[in-house]
């Protein structure tokens, strides 16, 4: 049965969730789930609300352009998608394909309910795996000179595709603020580390080196500055003075892999909403 | 500013949610939070939903009626509480302390919303503890023989105190059946393992027997069976060969307080709704 | 730099430590590392002591023959062994292929210091998945007729291919003492529960009846009594009522995936030495 | 049985261990636990070697002269202790005193195998709780202008009560490098937050902003600079958009608690060998 799953955000005001949850009665929906916050610092109310479309009386064409009245008078950021629309995902990666592999392998076996229909890398490591999915590959090798050109190619690939979401599972290319903004709030990372903490480069490294007891891995929107946008998810792993730095990265990459896999789910639930540079995981 | 707050379970139909919100809303209520899930095995609707008194067309003694027309109509099992009537809490305990003191010194530095009228033991170890905080301890011996009456005692001083909430913060005594039909779903048990594993005694002592990697705590309402209640909370903490069965403990002891300390905030903030043999915890 | 290695356990005494170190220091070897523990219930001396071998005055061929009059003066249980040699490995699975995969991928990436010569299965699922990392696969049927001769043909197969490490990665066969006598404290299973609770069949859906908060994965070695073996590593992580049983379902999948990944990481550097029911793990 | 603890740090060489063991070993002395690790990166050698005194052919006070020499021999820091001897603890606290409050309970309790002959602090509020315990309270107002001279006084008093170990339990003033430089490595702090993520103040404050999902306390040395000393334990728990800042103090609380319990007894155990900017923590 399909369902539609509408995600809101707004300022905060009286009636909003009763205004909401009326008009999905009056149509005959049945709501499965509802879950809203008001952030209290920012008068920011979030709500996702879930419902059938068995017996609804708005065709799903018309539901947006009639929730779109209620929206402006509310002032309200939303998005409404059906669970039978299948997310188009595009996966990016460099030379560390574990996240990669992972994802794939759920995708095989029909545990990750989306499409994808490509793969990009800027090495050519990952080729004979990805062709071993039938996804198709595209290896876009990235310098300096050539970055703006090549992300234009990469941004004409994602529009013909049509993607929703896009993965950097372990890419390790910065993204511009041109692309960015073409994608705005559809692009999650996974960084190998506890942000904020060893933030960039070779974070494994740096935690090494500090001492650290505990290691970790975060999911984040990408924005326009490295390993600062809006966390998703987090998780730590505890390790110890007898893990070298070999192991830091063994027990980490189950960490990523875990983290990765928890935020992808969510995101093709619609369960994330972001707003300002947090976010609202409706789990 | 008082808040009221409603938790609802009941057989699941279409416009519970709708009805209930504009039931606020129409009042001039702001909805703070409203979280809902459907158990779809079970075919139930469970909502938490909390909203501002301020401006609330409704007395505060008068919504319970006006809302009881809403609760016919759709079947439910319904409890309002507002967050100015600060529940009142009795804890019971035996030898082992620590999860009373924890509690104790948290209720000492108003981090505990509640009022702890009283402290009842079978043993008198806690006395100058209690006492320490200014809290009537009662010292009720139990054994076989006199089980009954002391119970009887026991439910006369809780009901005298008009207790909401009964914390059995490592009181190794089993309730009987008729103890436990008097305040139903409102007592609260700590079991020192990951249930089910390790139920009834000496739980360390098993794990440790018996190898384990981790250990672990659980809080779960207390029904006629042994441990058996629907669980709330739990939590697990690792440990290895180096650790001894006293290492055990100390750990252990940790994690008891973290999950039993969680557990009680959330009862006292109404975010526990218990139905069957499970727990929905609007956290 | 090859290094070798010797796991140790025997009844208590004085001196085995410096009879053992003053052994590796007289011939030159130098101590990389040394953990020593003492089960004190069982009166029980446990060690491993890793040495390299620059510079070490017996020839590897020698240094067992050598040691055994040392381990026959403290009745040691014993096993030396070298890091050059890599030990040969055989996976058994079933229709759940998410922890053969993952073992694969690290396997073809080189990050499993090991052979996998075979996978053998009850099912036919996982034929192309190992075909396309080129180790061979064998479909054993298996029914309670020809249990027998078909794990006769099993231990044919892994004896003609020297097999040191079984590992069952979500393999649904009960194996015969007889079977498990062949490999004793060889065979490691992951079990998808917090062991002792929800042993036996599907695991997840006695979690989701149960209504647990915690989920976890057990790896241990595999005896006569099913899911009774020896346990080596365990984790947990937390759901939710907002967690299906699907949720339960692939939320555990991560976690067995790194308790098993973690395991055979510590079996492989010959880090668990295993006695009576329990194990110590030297990480 | 009193027991003997050497912990020992030096450059690597060949024989190190088997001199030890054989020193303990001639003079009839029964190896209780030892555990050995190598920081290839440093060339270090670090062990911790603990036995029993039963028989031991050297009087307490004569074992550290005899092996002296061998300490002279392989360069060694080191460090002799018996388990009869109580550790001498004094604690530092300012206003948040749940972490004191729990050492104290545990001190009470007969938990903690230490002297606790008295508390400090900044400020007045610990004096009622420490009264209750026993334990002499000293508060020491400290401002910009009186800083020398009161911590002139502060080491006056944990010379004149011979304390071994100084923890600071939220202890919300920065020693100067006078102070740490007369007892080296031999204070502790906890900090709330993972390290090196939010050092310094209000952490989570820092961590709210931030919308982390995880927020964490973290045991360290104090060393010279703020927050940035040798890390002794740490662990992190999941928050949520649900969690407000006052929930996050209030789980991390539980945190900082478990996580300062846990070094402390790793420090009266002498479990912790601090080199560097790292620890090896033989737990």
């Amino acid at each position: 049965m399909n369902h539609a799953i509408l995600l809101i955000s707004c300022p905060d005001a009286k009636g909003i969730t009763a205004t909401v949850t009326n008009f999905i009665y009056q149509n005959q929906g049945n709501i499965i789930h509802a879950d809203q916050h008001i952030d209290d610092q920012n008068n920011t109310f979030l709500m996702r609300i879930e419902w059938s479309l068995g017996g609804f009386r708005l065709e799903k064409g018309a539901i947006g352009k009639e929730f779109s009245k209620i929206a402006e008078q509310f002032q309200m950021n939303w998005e409404l998608s059906f669970t039978d629309d299948l997310p188009r995902v595009a996966i990016f990666v460099s030379k560390q394909l574990h996240c990669l592999h992972d994802l794939l392998f759920q995708y095989f076996y029909g545990q990750l309910r989306c499409k994808i229909p490509l793969v990009i890398s800027n090495h050519d490591d990952a080729r004979l795996l990805v062709a071993g999915f039938k996804i198709s590959f595209h290896h876009v090798h990235v310098t300096p000179e050539n970055k703006k050109a090549q992300e234009r190619r990469e941004i004409e690939l994602l529009k013909k595709e049509k993607i929703d979401l896009i993965v950097l599972a372990r890419y390790h290319q910065i993204l511009s603020p041109e692309f960015v903004s073409e994608f705005p709030r559809r692009i999650i990372n996974i960084h190998h580390s506890f942000l904020p903490a060893f933030a960039g480069k070779n974070p494994y490294q740096q935690a090494y080196q500090k001492g650290v007891k505990v290691i970790g891995a975060t999911s984040h929107y990408v924005n326009d500055q490295l390993d600062e946008g809006p966390i998703i998810a987090q998780d730590t792993v505890q390790v110890s003075h007898r893990d070298t730095l070999e192991d830091f990265i063994r027990k980490g990459m189950d960490v990523e892999k875990a983290v990765l896999n928890r935020t992808v789910h969510l995101a093709l639930q619609r369960k994330i909403l972001s707003y300002g540079n947090k976010t609202v995981v409706f789990d």
